[in-house]
């Protein structure tokens, strides 16, 4: 019964590059978290400790800020990109690079009613995220290409209920027709193959520069759904969320959504004398629900390790 | 030589309340998160273990709910005040209290161009903060309100030096005409006595519900000064910024402002052939400095134990 | 082309149990952070916001609860299989359920020399982790177990070294005989079939009661192994400490590890006329290098669903 | 009505020095976090820009690096003290100068029964904490020294009681003479004036490398008191706790101590025909009670700025 090397990779996670750019009187900025992870011909250094194969992680991060420099002008999924596929062609042990990239946004301090051209003021907690999966095969590498957002938090007032399900013997949960609906969405959309990895055969939407007008609109319609569907459940929002996202753009194969169901408990007042018909609640932090779901295309091609993140390995 | 108490204090932390207005087809929601921590007559409490003078934290707690239901409706200064004063005025063993609120603020979901009736979604990380504190004393209570801001995060990519320090063995700072100066602002401004303990004599800018127009108005002049002074050090810019906040609301006394300097590394890319003219930089997470400073009126009023918060206490 | 829904899981994360075992005059302290995750016929609450075969997070909670008292008295890893075996058995929508178990420990307070029965102190940033999977099939159930630790902290002052690197036009990273090497060790170990899910057919080690004792050695020679292994590159020294595990433990088909290599960077003193020698060093928190493998049997039965947790999900 | 500055102070938070003793084949580690902050004659930086008074605080972690060569072999206390006294003494414009230092603990790797020579793994979630103040005066600076741990986490599961408290409309907790009690503890303690800033004049204990054994005394003492004190209240065993460790120590004038009640809900689990006899609860986040208090001896020295930690500033 022999003992084998299984699945690794490794890479340099968390380069906090920002990337300045001054070439005119206003200023603009980029804030970014870098990750790259390697998988390959890397076994030696395992099993015997032999390096030569070995990129540093030094030199990842290295070449992210060099990249930065040199690449660093479009949308985060181009950066990331360009780094996959430069880790692939150029490093001839790589057999498959992921870049995992989130921005934070920056808005311009508004001084006077106009944006000040160099002075900036984080805009919000949300971050979106790119990443990038080039994989060397028989005919050329394939490309995967997810884009999303996280920490987008968002609550409804009213428009939610919980009503109808199962119960048993551990159920004590009371059926309610009004509550509180309240979490932080993580979303993730995969793009179809043409997009990523064929330039010759874009989709419709257009060059590769879009990526930050799907960004935009699907953030816009993930939000709307949430506002204008009436919830029976957190599944079915994000059902409907994700369906909208994918209705209104093609070039989507899949998108995943993840959301915690952020409690909001009615107190209960009457022991003072107080009503309380939806009014003062109590914003728990933990348990929380957790609900998960992909929404994706009949004929999505195959996901291949586009969801296979550094933090899924263990 | 004895062994005696010395200061102590007591309170309940983090009681997160959320409020609904739902009173009409446009509902408000305001997202808090309360301390109340009480001083007074509860020696016997350490010393013996008798706790008939010891109103329970949990009893706080559940007053800050109530109250979210009663006397929820104004801003966060004048919730603070009015509990703060309930416990001084109600409780016989308590001789101060003091309140201190943080307000997560929610934007309306845009749903075709207008704001959703009933959907919201979080206003960026930016928390705004208001502590009241009441003292019983001979002629009555006094009182002290501050209001503030914390994780206010900015940037500017240039318009920020820092020159002509001093040197001492240890310093190997090169000086720079040039730099990205970058921070989180925690502010808290400090209302002359006459706002907060004496409704008679109100200052000039209007009743209570005056507190969200100077919330809005100062957190406005600081990015608006950290925008536009020319910064020769992060001190100098903090000082402008506090300069500015009093010189436009006489009804502050002091403002403190606190705010680590972010550091961004430019990064050497000469190694790889590239030029850096601050484009690309490292933002570091450890060591940063540290700058803080006051900026008062020479008759400001004492600030008696307006400072003195649970977090400052060991 | 239709729109479909893909994988989908619900659950309760993080409900905090604790659990005290008041028997004799010693007290007992299961301290545990639980999250349970089901996937099956669901696709109607996604859908039509039909909820007739979703069990409430709500009622998973409750049962993580009402288990802790019923079948608490064992190691973490039987509580989770008896929970997950729970819900696919008795909840007739669920066709494959993940129980999740981070357990902080105590140790007792030492009192003149002995173990005080009642008083305990939490024992280190350590967490032992245990992970159940049981998922419905054709001929019944099959389970996946996995136990684990992380945040298992260690650094080596000598012994490590990282040499004979591939280089490439952005490599600068100096090559070192002698580093510090420190990291944040997660380990998570799976059981072989025979254990999980065949009570009749148990490994050697014997009874489910070994948990625990495997969970001692494997964190014995893991640290012996990250002591021991001159190392190379953490790659090698993972590698090692995962087969000295294997090695050992025929009832362990696989094991992954994942460590981050924080960096501790040598200071430059020459300016302030001093030597470093391997002395004086900065931790640094960001980037870090991010090193991950999996060691396993050449024979190890399928992994099935047992790494899919829901931190992979999106 | 003119606008001043007020209080102002800035350093270097967050240095994270890494000390290797490597003269022998046993190693020794010191891992620390340093944060050093400055208060004199700054106006000027503040005012005009002009900074020829401000040593940089690149300046000041640079000096905490080499003076952990130069002067880092003994305890925390002293590493402080020396740095607070270099900037005092050797910088003009420094009129003050605080050293808050936190030690990460680490212990030997057991391998085969005996301590790994330079092989570690770290001891606990529990911080030690230094702090020296140095303050230039008339007659020669004036010293204060702070000795302390945090994140001292710690449970009781019987021995606790909370009744007879004070009810008023708001109250609704129920009485109870059986709860657990847990809480992480922070405590502080201040030393006399003599050990501080009279070498000639030191306290019965002996030199200064007894901070030490100070700190491992006052540690078991509050631990043991935690653990032995039948607890009425949080206050009093604090109390207890501070009490019992002045009464062994002379050098101390004061403790402080700061403990949030970490409340433990005893789940109901009658709905489930279970009995629930103290065995399972909850352990909740938020809110928490938070309970501090000071002892101290009746002829403490002034405690000037000691308790002045920038946490505290705003």
């Amino acid at each position: 019964m022999g003992i084998v090397l299984g699945a690794s990779q490794y890479g340099k996670a968390e380069s906090r590059v920002v990337r300045i750019y001054r070439d005119g009187p206003e200023h603009d900025i980029r804030d970014l978290n870098v990750s790259t992870s390697l998988r390959g011909d890397f076994d030696a250094a395992h099993l015997t400790g032999d390096q030569s194969k070995v990129l540093p992680t030094d030199t990842q991060k290295n070449t992210a800020y060099a990249y930065a420099k040199e690449h660093g002008a479009g949308e985060i999924e181009d950066y990331a990109l360009t780094l996959a596929r430069h880790f692939v062609a150029d490093v001839a042990p790589v057999r498959s690079a992921r870049v995992d990239v989130d921005e934070y946004r920056w808005d311009r301090i508004a001084v006077d009613g106009a944006g000040h051209p160099h002075a900036f003021v984080r805009a919000g907690q949300e971050i979106r995220t790119a990443s990038a999966v080039v994989e060397d095969g028989e005919g050329g590498p394939s490309t995967w290409v997810l884009s999303g957002l996280r920490d987008l938090v968002v609550l409804k007032s009213t428009g939610s209920e919980f009503r109808g399900f199962l119960r048993d013997r551990y159920t004590t949960l009371a059926e309610t027709a009004d509550r509180v609906l309240a979490t932080s969405v993580t979303a993730r959309w995969r793009y179809g193959a043409a997009r990523g990895d064929n330039p010759q055969n874009r989709p419709a939407i257009g060059p590769a520069g879009d990526w930050g007008a799907v960004y935009t609109s699907v953030r816009r319609i993930l939000l709307a759904r949430f506002a204008g569907v009436h919830s029976l459940a957190l599944q079915q929002t994000l059902w409907e969320m994700g369906r909208a996202a994918l209705a209104a753009h093609p070039e989507i194969a899949e998108i995943r959504l993840s959301a915690p169901n952020k409690h909001h408990f009615l107190v209960d007042l009457a022991p003072f004398g107080l009503e309380n018909p939806g009014e003062v609640f109590h914003a728990d932090d933990r348990p929380y629900g957790l609900i998960q779901c992909a929404v994706q295309r009949d004929d999505a091609p195959p996901a291949g390790p586009a969801w296979e993140s550094a933090a899924a390995f263990a």
